[in-house]
């Protein structure tokens, strides 16, 4: 196993943070790796919002759910989907002749975008010696989020992520066995949730030696609740508000 | 620069590759790097079709834009959003009580978390000193591309990723300027479009020595038209239904 792959192999989010800040060279360093990721014809429809004021990490905290560890980590990434730059660029070519920016195709486009660099990012940082952890949260509250950062029409926050150093040492959570993610040539409905039963022991058990042996949840018990729950059913309307997906 | 980062800047799409085959070793450790990337609350929401058989590769490849590079990699990955494990899991758990799978919220988490997943393998396939490229056009024809794989509702290709050993040794494409892309504690509408005229003449020199000195289209230009081109404009439907984003 090479440097890299071990790396990935040990990803672990991270949750506490030091006080040592992350450097301006460091940052930048992060986010031009995250710009090398592939990106949809070269089109690099994404953008990042750094956030190191300790007061506006504790408003977007707030919004975000409370999450300390957006607070206290020592920069918070907001990772945009952007097709903004995309559609100002194209008026200053094409004038008024209408565009597609407003197609579902071009969402899944501007959100791949983001997450591909965003990875990258997550990669980079980790090779430093830092934590990060992703925070769905930001599409908790999305428009006021959006308009703490100005994030103009054609713009939303995909999600946020906590960088700085570790201030804790948790274990790696167990994934889905390969069997589950990985198909052959074609789609294997059955196995594919067949492989769930064995997960949910390997999950139940890594749970339960981290909540220090309360009773907890199966994956299926925990994925059952989560996909019950009327969670962030805002989205449509608010994409559609900021010009996304249309048709 | 350490190692990690080294690799990352070096990225370059790879479209010709040699007859050497990835091994299921490989492929495996691939695609375990790539399950160990974040994902939004554990779900885990997609699945990877691994493809190398060379008459079923010649046939996703006429689908897929008749793309040669499909057909002549080692094995081609198709990168798929899968809520379906989720909601058969859930069935099983909540019976017929509904679910929120249909949710555009939904969709997004699957479509990040495959995008997540992929950016990751890429990474430790290269590492391997494999070559990587990213395939959009299996959405060209996606409701074909996708019977051809068997995919259930709730389950949608996002990309396709060719991965091989190189037999070519491009340059590296220049990114947007990192002034456009990273912004500091808000959105700067201003100069994420401003910077763009440096990147103009950057990318547009860098084409041309890669097409042999033929007068190519800027950036802007090329995006322009991009933007205007009324392309897959069917994802709406199709995502429907397969039963996504329906609210």
């Amino acid at each position: 196993m090479n440097e890299t792959i071990s790396l990935l192999m040990n990803h672990r989010s991270i949750r506490k943070y030091k006080s040592e800040q992350v450097t301006e060279e460091q940052l930048n360093t992060i986010i031009k790796a995250g710009q090398m990721a592939s990106s949809s014809s070269s089109v690099q429809a994404y953008s990042v919002i750094a956030v190191s004021d300790p007061e506006q990490k504790r408003a977007l905290s707030i919004l975000a759910g409370n999450q300390a560890y957006i607070e206290q980590c020592s920069v918070f990434l907001v990772w945009c989907a952007d097709l903004y730059r995309l559609q100002k660029v194209s008026e200053s070519q094409l004038g008024d002749q209408p565009t597609c920016v407003d197609s579902t195709e071009n969402l899944i486009v501007a959100t791949a975008d983001a997450a591909l660099a965003a990875q990258n990012a997550a990669v980079a940082a980790e090779s430093m010696g830092l934590g990060i952890v992703y925070i769905g949260g930001v599409r908790n509250q999305i428009a006021e989020f959006s308009e703490q950062l100005n994030l103009p029409e054609l713009v939303y926050p995909v999600f946020g992520m906590c960088v700085g150093y570790p201030d804790q040492d948790p274990g790696i959570r167990p994934r889905l066995p390969l069997e589950s993610v990985l198909h052959h040539g074609a789609y294997d409905a059955q196995r594919t949730v067949e492989e769930v039963k064995n997960y949910d022991n390997t999950y139940t058990e890594y749970m339960r030696a981290r909540s220090g042996d309360k009773p907890v949840a199966s994956w299926s018990q925990f994925m059952a609740k989560r996909l019950a729950e009327p969670v962030r059913l805002h989205m449509k309307d608010f994409l559609q508000g900021k010009g996304f997906m249309k048709r």
